[in-house]
């Protein structure tokens, strides 16, 4: 039974970590067989992990939501608060300029609904937050710059590159620019 | 007949204008019939001016971006290259912040299409780029920053507070963050 369970929980880590590829390269459109395949299970095994696209799609939106909240909180303890900000950042603005399309799919489906990315929104921010202070307390924000302003600035720019040949990589470089300013100083 | 003209000029200047108020307030809901009494005409006249709906939004439309034109043509003369860039910058972003909810509202209807919206893109850039070149020769532009980079974090800003309460407002801060940049450097 110890076996069978961890059987279970291997394969279910599998069939996410695959799906997360294949989200990220289809988008809303994933098939289930072909995650099947490339995880080397059944579509039975990934039916009983997960009922239909939309559990699986959640999962993965999920997943990767978790992952940036637990890499904020890693990232507190970092010896360099403002590069620890900006590494952060940037794992945001790349997660952003990826998941924006997906998060559209699922809203033209009706797979989610407004207030599930409200959720996202608010642990992101909680998970930040800490990170933020530090990065203030260290005099590497700006002044009356919130965790809250960032994730706006951060899906602004998601949203402002979408149709771009390299989404992420434009992303990133116009994080930069609003890291350092685009109109500097006298 | 010089007398008519000049009336039919005076009519098709003052229903545009109502119809800009009409739009800011009510997008592209804005009745032709309220535009008419406010102006003070017939709806016949705004009919005569303007065939329908799709004639007088695209007319609003290119009214707008026709002043933010002509206001980065006048600024590139100011004393002041930085905070010429500067003004204009605001203006956008608060054209940015009305008039994303009415082109959304244009596209829903399927009354424009991207290459539109593409058009008004390449008009601004092409008006921008001597008060940007300016504000570069005279210190006032971050390396590597452009005419099209300003656009696109403008409109992402734009994107981004399109559901707050007062969207001219936030969007004119998170600007004033983007300018002055949002982590110091060192």
């Amino acid at each position: 039974m110890t076996g069978q369970r961890a059987d279970a929980r291997r394969n279910y880590a599998r069939i996410l970590a695959v799906a997360e590829a294949e989200v990220a390269a289809h988008g809303a459109d994933a098939s289930l067989e072909q995650i099947a395949r490339t995880a080397g299970v059944g579509s039975a095994t990934v039916r009983r992990h997960f009922p239909g696209r939309r559990a699986l799609l959640a999962a993965v939106f999920g997943e990767r939501i978790a992952v940036l909240c637990a890499r904020a909180t890693a990232l507190t303890d970092a010896p360099d608060a403002r590069q620890a900000l900006l590494e952060w950042l940037h794992a945001l603005t790349a997660y952003a300029a990826s998941a924006r399309g997906m998060a559209d799919a699922l809203m033209q489906d009706g797979l989610t609904d407004p207030e599930q990315v409200q959720d996202c929104s608010t642990k992101l921010r909680a998970a930040a937050e800490p990170l933020v202070q530090r990065a203030a307390q260290a005099g590497a924000l700006a002044p009356g710059v919130t965790a809250a302003d960032l994730l706006t600035l951060v899906t602004g720019i998601a949203l402002a590159t979408e149709h771009h040949q390299d989404p992420t990589a434009e992303a990133g470089r116009l994080l930069d620019l609003t890291v350092r300013g685009v109109v500097p100083p006298r």
